[in-house]
């Protein structure tokens, strides 16, 4: 354990090679397994596309000692910490008391504060419970960061050449608070003499190997520009890290390096950084004034869901419809019983039928039709979980592809409803667009 | 720094109070925030079960100095890491190393796992990259977990009276070794003298302040039982944990507890741990021989995805349509010109007429209408973003509710969804259900 006393003096405003900085996320939820930390993927993606760098991660109970004690920790090591969460006015909201425990501080009313919060709560007739003013106390020295929602302040704190900033857990106040005062204050104490930049190539390749295996010359020849590989449910993402003298260098490089792997990889690059590829597809309908329907059975909505997630998506999307048993593939989708007779409702013949059907229903450019078996139960021999067809239907040509899946259900699912979006991509690309590098 | 070298002796088994470890996921796709962390709950809350408690959670970048120092500093505080991540066999897969280094141990080629490694491969036609073989190295003195998926080895290391647990990163891998041989082997190794358990009470409470509000007396008469209140989009979660000298005894407490939050808050309780309203609605609908079909507007198809996310859902969902324009309404849902005219796309009426046309269309006993504006644009004053409605038809009966929900698109969809699920989950329960005992 650490012990020495940590000293309040200024940080100044300094020209560094490095920040290098710790999140501390703070909940029992969170070491309790309960919740899913979202807090600290923002923060250190956010503050890396400023060239800080976040070196650890650490998630502590709602405890006095503990969280003093991963602040003492990070200190050691790093140039501050960012703590998110136990800003809230119940008792087990105690992150105020650990940040003074870590920092030999005590906490100090502010009447202002108080006021700001009886204000924000001014609408209610009952009168405000004790403990919400709890959060009218900051660390002695701290700077107040006012919440525009919600009614938890944040903190900066200079402590022994040493940040320590503690934000809201809920995500919306912190986010808001990260854009509009941690940044800025951040950009104000360290100016980098060492730019770093992030880009995410996002691709339909099917396995992290036969990606490598295409791209590995280029990333041993790379210099400044580390790669990963890595795989998500129908997706396989290249994220590249490089590193500068100044901004531009290092955009130049990592543009520089982006380039040769897009010429290499060519359309299996769907998108970039945050860009989906509902949202690739949506911007292909949009631009070539095309119209698209999907008619689901074993995705069950979930690709109507991913396409509508997109906002506007109502100019292109025209609806959907979920089919789950063979009566309702042929009273709403006019798939002929012969069809499902002859080949069954998991078959090319089925998914043609049902992206036919949906075109004609919606009366769309485009139909999508998805059948398969998401599993764990429903499989045969001849028929196993994972099998899908997905089939595509302009009103003049058909087009379908057969995969075999594997993974659970919410897997063999995601990668289903992404492989109809690919073939989707594909379409437009192949029969609207010159060139593919429009698609970016 | 701590610098004293871990000696190897070996744990023998013993009772112990409480067993506090840290967990340690490696990768830096998790520090630069590309990546969520999924593991890390996970493991906390399956070793929670057992009564083991997570201290700390920490991520690290691949690198074998702070891999090291994370694990060094942990075992200083507790009875031991389990690690996951950095296990795979290219140059940035470091965690190997990393033990090493915390525990002054050297890595040690096992030719029985190469030969694993190679049968695994075996299908291949060309000769593995010798890089492969880097998985067939252990710390000295590390008990290998073989894996029956991947290739990656997992490793158990006693260390100076603590633990050293590796991992591989994928989550399917981790959770097999997780089960088949972490649990077991910590059973052996710590029995618990005083036992904890964990249960999650799930409700569609409107805020945490009205839930806060509803059980407050409950909260602070309760001894021995911590509890925590947590909202989610369309869900507010009551999460106890519960301490007791025997398994027995922690399972009472629990239980107790458990019932007089069921007793107060009644119906707003919908299900335990685990268990989704998407899955009490689906275990409602076939307990009661009843199906349902769902009509979707704003939420795009997100209902039906949530509904057949449950395995065996065709047994009760009959299917969906997704209709994102008023022509697609009236056309495939029957959704009169004169409805759409008089009251609007989003409005009680059209929820109703679209959840009596899906019925209709699918033959299902219940139909869901939905319709709303989820924004970010489309809002006007009289019809703001996060107007909702919700539409159930039975045939004979019919009901609509009103809301306005607050957030980004996202949430906004997400509560409609909820809000929906939870309209037939009460439709159900007051006309098929004696005793709402039955739902949990």
């Amino acid at each position: 354990l650490l012990t020495e006393k940590i000293n309040s003096t200024e940080v100044t405003s300094q020209e560094v090679n490095i920040m290098q900085y710790h999140i501390i996320t703070v909940g029992s939820e969170l070491t309790l397994g309960l919740a899913i930390n979202t807090n600290a993927p923002f923060i250190a993606k956010r503050l890396g596309q400023e060239g800080y760098s976040c070196t650890c991660q650490i998630s502590v109970p709602d405890n006095i000692p503990l969280i003093s004690k991963a602040i003492r920790d990070s200190l050691s090591v790093s140039d501050g910490v960012i703590i998110t969460g136990g800003l809230g006015p119940t008792a087990d909201d105690v992150t105020r008391e650990g940040i003074c425990e870590a920092s030999g501080r005590k906490l100090v009313y502010q009447p202002w504060l108080a006021e700001i919060i009886k204000e924000r709560y001014g609408q209610r007739s009952t009168p405000l419970p004790d403990i919400t003013f709890r959060q009218a106390y900051l660390p002695e020295g701290a700077k107040a960061i006012i919440p525009t929602i919600g009614s938890a302040p944040g903190t900066i704190l200079e402590s022994d050449g040493k940040f320590i900033i503690s934000l809201p857990g809920v995500p919306r106040e912190m986010t808001e608070m990260i854009e509009k005062e941690v940044v800025p204050w951040l950009k104000s104490k360290y100016r980098m003499s060492e730019a770093f930049k992030v880009r995410v190539l996002r691709t339909t390749a099917r396995t992290e190997a036969s990606l490598q295996e295409q791209i590995d010359d280029i990333m041993k020849s790379l210099d400044n520009v580390s790669v990963g590989i890595l795989a998500y449910p129908g997706e396989i993402q290249l994220q590249l890290l490089a590193k500068g003298p100044s901004e531009e260098i290092a955009l130049e490089i990592i543009k520089d390096a982006e380039k040769r792997f897009v010429e290499r990889l060519g359309n299996i690059v769907f998108g970039f950084d945050d860009q989906t590829l509902e949202e690739v597809v949506g911007m292909l309908l949009r631009k070539n004034n095309l119209s698209i329907a999907v008619a689901e059975s074993c995705t069950g909505g979930l690709t109507a869901k991913k396409i509508t997630d997109i906002p506007g998506s109502s100019d292109y999307f025209l609806g959907g419809i979920v089919t789950y048993s063979d009566d309702a593939k042929r009273a709403l989708l006019n798939v002929s019983r012969q069809t499902l007779q002859r080949h069954g409702a998991v078959s090319a013949a089925t998914a043609l039928a049902m992206a036919y059907g949906v075109r004609e229903k919606f009366g769309s450019e485009i139909g999508l039709g998805i059948t398969g078996i998401a599993g764990p139960t429903g499989g045969s021999p001849e028929k196993p979980v994972g099998l899908v067809y997905i089939g595509l239907s302009d009103g003049t040509t058909s087009y379908t592809n057969r995969y075999v899946f594997f993974g659970s259900r919410e897997i063999i699912r995601l990668k289903s409803s992404s492989a109809a979006l690919d073939m989707a991509r594909y379409f437009i690309l192949e029969n609207f667009e010159q060139d593919r590098g429009d698609a970016s």
